[in-house]
């Protein structure tokens, strides 16, 4: 879609670097807001692949003060940075190729700011980690459902700001759909206050859903309030041998037919992973002798005791006598349940210690999942000896399909091969209805990748949005659009 | 927010008569797509309250035909007013005071595209009833869980447009849940295929949540993928009797300890409504007798025999003798189950029999809730006597608040009440932070309504949006905004 509302704006588009001038109007308008040293921690992303450029570091004690420096920088013409906690994948959080940026920390908007009397609804700042929402949630004998891997150091703004997954989004949902309402600062300075909490609120469009996943292009999210869940109290993990990934799905769909409501969890994970490991850590024990190509881990929890223990063995006894399953590794205590977590929650570490040629993120239709992963294999090895781990959260759809050498061969020296495995395992998503980013965002890594591959009406009106929200172009540039305003 | 872009398209808002050149253009580009008797269908509402002005009516056959219908519309400068089944409560399918518009029935895009091979997702046009869908899940031994009263003449253009709710939300959600892909239309007859169907997805803005609940201002959805869950098929509801809906408060939070993902309604009945309903229909027997002030309808279902009934009853048992209910209909059969469910939705009949004087769909903080229903009491009795029905998903805080007469008074007599009893049960919604359009939508009936009570930074951004994405302001002119491009 090209409007004529974007061509209006695009005149305006050059940006200043952050000088003197503007440093003195946030230090006067956002006492103490001001970062002097700034420290490397605002420009290294997680895999140390990526450097972000050096900028003017503010990290405001308040909302007004984030809309000071919001309606500062638009004034000044200078790019505008939020920075989480730093552990984006996909270069969201780091510019490059700018004219020196303010880089806008949420660090000090940690207060949890309210749990309700129901403790349903907790309304917690942009700059808290995820961590301390959940021990919030547990506080109050609720959970709050989002589960990643660096939750002890990622914020809630950076969740919102790239609609976090995990683990538990076959039951749960993404965090789309574990908030019900935003805080939010326009590149105007104007805030808006969409905190009402409400679960069904039809009034106006929703910006909540469109400024979640926009990676701090659109506005700058200071605070959400977020859905608290029960306990499940009868619970049960499972770790199941397989031959072929297609045995997984036919599990699922058992497991889907009974416990689809309670069913928390449906995780991949290759042999692979599991060679990693045992390559890597010389504590690490395998689940299964022989090990399997093939294994799941499933988890499902019911609010109320429902002798799940015995449901579950059912089915699998089920999966066994037909042999979508080989053998599978039961547990229901709270420490055999953790010991199979952190199974598959070191997979990731296991990866970088190996050193991946290259990683993505995609998701795919159930349907196609197998044919897909037949059909890029075979399209790898075409361009050279690999090994992949294939992992992830089977049950949406979504798997971590990450490219290694192989065995003895540091990724170093495949470098030059990184450009020709990316092109073909996304060539191969697409060919399959898939998406290149199916819960790390686009940031700047994939945004070139977005603009090139994308239905032309959609990035035409993300164009136009994006020039009506944010006039000059100052909010977070060269994330998410390559051209903010059209090509 | 006010942005530079909205000033640049306002001084383009003057929308022309839909004429016989526009006639002979469509009648060209979209053959035997215009419908030349404009049948009175297309300008009256479900409640007979209001009338829609004459307009040019087309019912394309295909996508390509509604594009091309929009792009002229555009050129023309000519409204584009989307009609579904009709069956919208907020006026949004209504036009008034416009130059002769175009309306655009979706009738005719009424196929099912595709059940995908798991029958997990449907993809299905706009111009399919919602009862056409579940028929289809039902084939397949699966749900649609959307649920309204209007089920066999509404359409899912509709249901996407007003972002529709119902009975079953506090577990599956609403429309922009339950539909995981859209293709859509926008004002300059560019089409978007977003149909992927994908669980998680996250390149680029959401522009599919946008654009469901827009009701038709931003673009024309002209097919969904949908979500088809598993059967619960060990279900169980009941009616308890209670003293006060704060009794219902007490026992949703039993209910989500125990059963909360597998919670489908949990719907509040007064006494009132089954008044009405012994008043209007003679064949009608009362549920309990003598007649409690309040019930509610619960409806539990799991997908694996659990043993349900037991453990409904072990709650029901405690309940009782905490005194949080009087007593209870408990129904696991089919028929006993459709027999309940037949009292719940036969009470928006008796409410139109007895003819209403306001009526009002909103939602509050559940914490706030009996505060809100106690204050609005006292509030409406100083204006004067009327008897309160309010009913409704009470577990999502969403009631439906229809202020009726005295018994032997008939509304029209107390028209003249109307905008002052709407005017008091809005300002106590509002000073409880809830929401005046909980399900319903904006349409043209609370647009003043929005305009003058939202966050300024928010109806600032919904401006700029409204701008962007339809600069000639065609796509349903006075829905949702008063003043498309600010005021």
């Amino acid at each position: 879609m090209a409007t004529d509302a974007d061509e209006g704006a695009s005149n305006d588009m050059q940006l200043n670097p952050a000088g003197a001038e503007l440093l003195d109007n946030i230090k006067s308008a956002a006492p103490g807001s001001v970062i002097l040293d700034s420290e490397e921690r605002y420009r290294t992303d997680p895999r140390q692949r990526r450097n972000g450029q050096e900028g003017l570091v503010v990290a405001p004690k308040s909302v007004a003060q984030v809309a000071a420096i919001a309606s500062l920088c638009n004034q000044h013409r200078v790019a505008l940075v939020p920075f989480g906690g730093g552990t984006g994948l996909v270069g969201g959080q780091l510019a490059y190729d700018l004219p020196r940026p303010c880089i806008l920390s949420l660090e000090r908007l940690n207060r949890i700011r309210e749990v309700n009397p129901s403790a349903t609804l907790v309304t917690v700042e942009a700059g808290c980690t995820l961590q301390q929402v959940q021990a919030v949630a547990t506080d109050k004998a609720r959970v709050f459902p989002l589960s990643l891997a660096s939750k002890g150091s990622c914020q809630i703004g950076g969740n919102l700001a790239t609609n976090a997954g995990g683990s538990n989004v076959i039951r749960y949902g993404n965090m789309r759909h574990l908030c019900l309402g935003i805080e939010a600062v326009f590149a105007d300075g104007g805030v808006w206050n969409g905190l009402s909490g409400l679960c069904k609120d039809n009034r106006g469009f929703d910006l909540r859903d469109l400024l979640i996943g926009s990676e701090g292009t659109l506005a700058i999210m200071t605070a959400a309030c977020l859905k608290l869940v029960s306990v499940p109290s009868d619970r049960v993990v499972f770790l199941a041998s397989l031959a072929h990934p297609e045995a997984g799905l036919r599990l699922l769909e058992k497991a889907r037919l009974r416990f689809d409501s309670i069913l928390s969890a449906f995780e991949l994970i290759s042999r692979v992973g599991i060679d990693f490991l045992m390559e890597t850590d010389a504590d690490f024990h395998a689940p299964f002798d022989p090990l399997p190509d093939w294994m799941v881990l499933v988890d499902i929890g019911s609010e109320c005791d429902m002798e799940l223990s015995e449901r579950v063995t059912d089915m699998l006894e089920e999966a066994v006598s037909e042999s979508v399953i080989g053998d599978a590794i039961f547990a229901s205590s709270g420490a055999q349940i953790e010991s199979l977590w952190s199974l598959r929650d070191s997979i990731p570490a296991a990866n970088r210690r190996i050193g991946a040629v290259a990683s993505h993120d995609i998701s795919l239709p159930l349907d196609a999942l197998v044919d897909f992963m037949t059909d890029c294999e075979a399209a790898l090895a075409a361009i050279g000896e690999f090994r992949v781990n294939c992992f992830g959260h089977l049950g949406d759809g979504n798997l971590h399909y990450n490219v290694f050498p192989p065995r003895g061969v540091n990724a170093v020296e495949l470098a030059g091969l990184q450009e020709q495995v990316r092109h073909c395992v996304y060539e191969t998503v697409r060919s399959f209805g898939g998406s290149t980013s199916a819960e790390h965002g686009t940031g700047r890594v994939l945004a070139e990748e977005l603009q090139q591959f994308s239905d032309s009406a959609y990035m035409g009106a993300m164009a136009a949005i994006k020039a009506a929200l944010d006039p000059h172009g100052i909010l977070n540039p060269g994330a998410v659009l390559t051209h903010p305003f059209g090509s």
